[in-house]
């Protein structure tokens, strides 16, 4: 991005629903990450309502920065749709009729059976004189571009899989004629981690940072499922990616114990992989995770061809009426102790016949703490191979949190014991 | 909105995640839904990279049209948070080490094990000299906010969910007190419905809309989890009120057989609370839901007092080996039916010891379709009070949208059981 000849691009939304919060802004992601894969970075993004003042005075702003300003959404045939008029007006540009655009709608109304076409819906094949018309394949509003000196707007529609299939099948294609000499493509790599905070990352791997080549940086991705640690390069050709290289074999080495998987896979993604090439089966028994390790596991299709089933032993009795562990045990060791949670995963292996099986037992909260196992207390084990793992961690936030983190760490346990933690790579 | 005196608010959504289109900016959304409802509308939202320049440039410009800003992301201890230096150096200010962050921070590391508090860290206790903190209760990073002029600007994490905890624990509470005389807020009315599409809605209550009052306006919100109706009224005192209890006496009977909650009220609440009041208990068997109702039903505090437990029976052996069904019975009737569904709710409820219990069994996809049983076919059934009602659906969609209709679904028959279908009202 220090190379002058490199463009930016610049994304608008618009739609007062966005503003209202009634809709997230998912076009803008989705085209900020085509825009950056294909070199063209955005700068900045803008979610406006449908003012016809505020469309004028965000995409001048964003010319001013940006060569390429993408404008989405606004564009529909009713009234609160302004994006179309605004645009038109700002370059003085006059409204007329295309006429392949309003071939096209006699066409759609008379062989819908409505007859002729009244005049006041012509307007919809109505575009900026000299712009050109990008064609919607899945709706009735066209996309249009207009060029103005070495800049261009892009107007696209806010509905997300009109939008997508026109970038994809047209505006991707204009982008890379009119600034092929200056898109400049991001290599990232992506190495997303489990059961290590950030902080203590940041400590083991920052000493490097400063033997990076120049043209690399690196960034932290906290979340619930873990950390991301992601490496980015402006230089796209193959100096790049022997510079991503040189640092992952810097940073490699510290990553590797928490790493699950490069790039986009998910956790479950990473043990589903592993439990296929091994051909080896799993099941569940979960208490305060309450379904929540089996909802994730079967969010992918294909995954009845590893996991057999979950037993959510939500109240106390179902762990021994239906898991068969006595209850003295449970007296005993508690309800929350390492001893149960590895109880609930050798009774679930031997129930539903599986090869590997996780067993959970925690407080989740807010309420059903206590001293000796305060909220965020969850015990799980892993049994599978002939042996049984198992580990007490505390857990820090609500019950959501407490949750998500429990459940992420009994997959990682399961995933270190299927990779018999020899690392990734 | 017209009111010149009522104020108007701007987001900044800060991260190189953000622009790269890694993560989708659902933080700007729901700050602009809680903002609208309190009356500070949001004229713009931006979002920008871990980039001083940028932040310090849009923080300003949005102040030039707004009197609260609120930034988000950029606060947390790695050198790729930026905001809160940038920030501060908008403002001319010095940061300083602030002593009640200072001890919490090593109290928070050391009582998790990690140790002694890594140096980096230590930077999170800097704060903008006479700014006021706000607590952070699920991470490291406090928020800040710093008053200029009549004009305020509130720094939060990028976390979403302890940026949401410390937005209604805390900044919400300064909003209304700071900007009291000039919040205008917008009453909503949502009327939360399932098992009808919004067509069949609109068409029975289109009639209505006619005769409400100019200030009340009519909206249908489809979802994956049913179709909510919302009244909106820009009249904030006793007179909106009445004018909204107008309209939902037009159109509530309509609402009626189908509303199972009035508000912010979810179905599994709905649920629950009826299962508190009768104090009766209930359980799950799923399969191809996989735990999705289960991990609903335990998404909510206090759950173990009326939810036993789920068997998620994603291999068909399950369903025979720990539910006790009869493998004759579902050679006979195919796995995906109201029979066998019919089976696993009795079972359930007999094994797990609940007064009502719901089987679910179905095909969820991409594969396992077949003639008689597409993809998005679902059988389910609820036991209890000495019957059982049994349904067979097809639901459209991919899989997580089958997975989240039929749960849905399923769970609407227990609350019409529960609620002998004699409405909210």
């Amino acid at each position: 991005m220090t190379d002058p000849t490199a463009i930016n691009s610049a994304v608008v939304a618009v739609g007062d629903e966005l503003l209202f919060g009634m809709t997230v802004d998912g076009n803008g992601s989705w085209l900020s990450k085509k825009l950056t894969e294909m070199g063209a970075p955005v700068s900045a993004r803008w979610v406006i309502g449908d003012d016809p003042t505020a469309i004028k005075r965000t995409v001048l702003t964003a010319l001013g920065k940006s060569d390429l300003v993408i404008v989405c959404g606004g564009l529909g045939p009713t009234s609160d749709d302004r994006t179309r008029p605004a645009v038109a007006d700002l370059f003085g540009l006059k409204l007329v009729i295309d006429q392949g655009l309003a071939d096209k709608l006699h066409g759609r109304f008379s062989s819908a059976g409505h007859g002729t076409l009244p005049t006041n819906n012509l307007a919809q094949a109505e575009v900026p004189e000299g712009s050109i018309v990008v064609p919607n394949y899945e709706g009735t509003a066209p996309g249009l571009i207009i060029e103005e000196g070495k800049k261009s707007v892009v107007l696209l529609p806010g509905v997300p899989h009109e939008m997508r299939l026109m970038f994809d099948s047209t505006v991707t294609d204009y982008i890379n004629q009119r600034f092929q000499l200056y898109l400049n493509p991001i290599l990232h790599r992506t190495f997303n981690t489990s059961g290590i905070p950030e902080s203590l990352l940041a400590e083991k791997i920052g000493e490097h940072v400063a033997d990076f080549p120049s043209d690399v940086s690196l960034a932290f991705l906290p979340g619930l499922q873990g950390v991301s640690v992601r490496l980015t390069t402006t230089v796209s050709s193959g100096e790049g990616i022997a510079n991503l290289d040189f640092c992952e074999n810097l940073i490699g080495p510290h990553l590797n114990p928490y790493c699950y998987s490069v790039g986009e896979k998910s956790l479950i993604e990473a043990v589903a992989d592993r439990l296929l090439i091994d051909k080896k089966s799993f099941a569940v028994s979960e208490s305060c995770t309450g379904g929540f390790i089996s909802k994730l596991i079967t969010d992918y299709p294909g995954s009845s061809r590893y996991f057999k089933g979950a037993i959510v032993a939500y109240d106390p009795a179902t762990k021994s009426d239906i898991l068969g562990i006595e209850r003295s045990l449970i007296e005993k060791h508690g309800i929350v102790s390492e001893t149960i949670a590895s109880a609930m995963a050798e009774k679930t292996a031997d129930i539903m016949n599986t090869d590997f099986a996780i067993g959970l037992t925690g407080v989740a909260g807010p309420e059903g703490g206590s001293l000796a196992c305060p909220v965020g207390t969850v015990c799980y084990a892993v049994a599978g191979g002939g042996r049984v793992v198992s580990f007490r961690k505390r857990f820090m936030g609500d019950r959501t949190s407490i949750r998500e983190r429990a459940t992420q760490a009994a997959l990682f346990s399961l995933f270190q014991i299927l990779t018999k933690n020899t690392g990734l790579r």
